[in-house]
Formats: structure tokens, sequence, C-alpha cells
């Protein structure tokens, strides 16, 4: 018992890591069709955010979908489920101090707006990666679109699953019409104007 | 296409990390009954590094049963489910440049060694809490052996659910015959003699 007192007042929080790191820690959330840029403009982010030392982190399908989620299918529930384990996953990197660039599909606001209440008042930002659905299908990186016109890819974000907008993004990007370096200046342009870091 | 090239060679990796913040990172398994001292010793360990100018960030039942795991019970497959999320996180933590402190009762060996090999060489370390069952229940601070005696919890490792040792611990700590100073003590001559730290 004489130990838990003695450490109790000893625990290091979350203000304590803001404070060493000298920036607050928060999530910003990229939403938006397979294709439309989510996963580039995040990892330009978590460049420009590391470089001008930032504890950064970046969640997306490549080391979510294969790891946490690797029981996980694409079914309404599964999809509901996946979001459900990011967000408390963010919200374990947001204690430890990391700001958190978390590029995922996500098509249903109500999973959005669940990771929004799972956090606290300003530690979540919303990015709509706002592309139009053909010019998605013509990137098709991973020829993705293609087996999903096919039916070979069931409840396809787009073509056979639905994807809610959000309704009020803190930021609205369209990478066919902005370059990347523009795309990045807006989301820093918001993290500067929210005083959430010191650059 | 252009960005993806871009940004590909741009994009901020475990070495990056670990040479910024100048410690590598891996994971600090704390396995035992609960009362053992697991969570108390994380706490201290956390302190210590965290006083040294090191990411750490502690992963327990406060922070993993309630929010990630919370769908999830005690039943022996539930169990081995939340060992492996639980290793999942802490290697994204690894993966963000973090020492990961995790303290979990983990009853199961092949669970333990599961996230050793999901980890890479060097990353896991395990240190046994080994505090003799009747210590444990004596401790009891939340009251949960006398529940489980009164079979109001079932399941409940050491009562009527086993506990496997592990084989081959980096460290064995005995909470009833040591103080926190030595445990943590202890711990920290493990990470100089591996040369995971530079304090």
């Amino acid at each position: 018992m004489k130990a838990e007192v003695y450490w109790h007042t000893g625990q290091i929080d979350k203000e304590n890591r803001q404070q060493r790191n000298n920036h607050n820690s928060f999530v910003i959330w990229f939403t938006g069709l397979s294709g439309s840029g989510k996963s580039t403009l995040a990892n330009a982010v978590e460049k420009e955010l590391f470089d001008t030392d930032h504890n950064v982190v970046t969640l997306d399908g490549d080391n979510i979908r294969h790891g946490l989620c690797s029981d996980l299918g694409f079914s309404e529930n599964d999809r509901h489920e996946n979001i459900r384990r990011i967000g408390e996953v963010a919200k374990l990197f947001v204690e430890s101090g990391s700001i958190v660039l978390a590029a995922f599909v996500s098509p249903y606001e109500e999973d959005r707006e669940q990771i929004r209440n799972l956090l606290n008042d300003g530690e979540f930002y919303e990015v709509f990666c706002d592309c139009d659905l053909k010019v998605c299908e013509s990137r098709d990186p991973k020829g993705i679109y293609k087996r999903a016109r096919k039916g070979e890819i069931a409840n396809f974000t787009g073509i056979s699953a639905p994807y809610e907008s959000p309704s009020n993004p803190d930021i609205r990007i369209n990478s066919a019409e902005q370059t990347i370096e523009e795309e990045v200046d807006m989301v820093m342009q918001l993290l500067n104007t929210r005083n959430l870091i010191s650059v």
C-alpha cells in the first residue's frame, strides 16, 4: 500500500507530456473515398510536423488493417468496430502526448462523431478529402475500383456501400485541384490558428 | 501519382524517430498475478524514464480494459484476443519510437510468446512479477480476490483460472521481498546492460 500511495502522485499524465513536447496532443482525422489522397496528405503532414520537432504518428489502413483489425472485414458492423478501435488507439496516443494523423475512409458520420466524443474538446479535427469519385476511380493505384466494379469486392465505399460526407469539416481538401504543398499549408494553418503547435 | 512518388522517400520511419529520441523503442512486458505489483512497478519505471527524457507510455488494465477491449470478458478466448490487441497497440507505439511498459496479468505463455514474435529481435523484454498468491490475496486492494473466492468472479487467475509462469523471463521481481526502488533499479540495469537507453 505504501508503494501505491507513494507513486500515486508521481504518475506522468498528458499535461506533463504536452509540456515537455511543447505542443498539444490531438487527432487530425482524414476522411474520404479510397484514392482521395488521405494517406498521401497525412504522410506529408507527418513529415512537416516531425521535421519541426513534433511528436507525431500516422494511423492508416497499412498499419491497422493488417494488425489490430486483421480479424475484421468490411461489413457495416465490422466497419463500425474498426473505427471504434482506431478511436481508442488514437486516444491512447493523445494521452501519450502525440499528434495523431488518422487516414481512413470512415464512411459513417456516426462513427466519426463517436471518436470526436471519445476525445476532449479541442482534440479532434476533421479533414474532408473531398475528391470526385470519377477522379478517385481513375487513379485506382491498387486496381481496387476495377475489382469493385466487377463485383469482386463487396461493400466497396462509393460503389456498393455509402459514403456520408462530413457536414461541418474543419478543412475541405480537393486533391484534384490542389497541390500537396497547398494541402499541407491548409492543415498547418489550421493548427496554427487554433494554437495547437508552436511553429 | 507524382505526389505519391514524391512523398514515398520522405516518410518518417522508426529509425528516424529513435534517432531523434536518442533511445531505442521496445516493450517491457510485466506479467504476474493480480496484486503482484505490475502496475506499481510500471508506473515507477515510467516516471524514471520520463524524468530522464525518454518517450515512454504505460499500457495497463486501466487504459485498455475500459477502452479498446471494453467488448471483451475474461473467458480464455477473450483473454487471447485482449492480449493480441494489446500486442498490436504496443507494436504501433514501438514503431512511433516509444518505450512501452505493458502491465497485464497475461496468464498464458503462448500469448506472451505471440507478442515477442510480433516484434523484432530486441524489442521485447519480459518482467515476471513473481509474488506469492497468498501475498497478492492479502493485499487485495480492490477486494477482487474476496469476490473471486466467493465465486462472484469467474475465471479469476490464480483462483479459478491458470497462470503459466514465464520459463525464461529477463527479470524476476518479488514485490514482497524488494522495495520499489530496488525493483526500478533492476529494470533500469537491464535497459542499460542491453544498451537500450543512454542514461
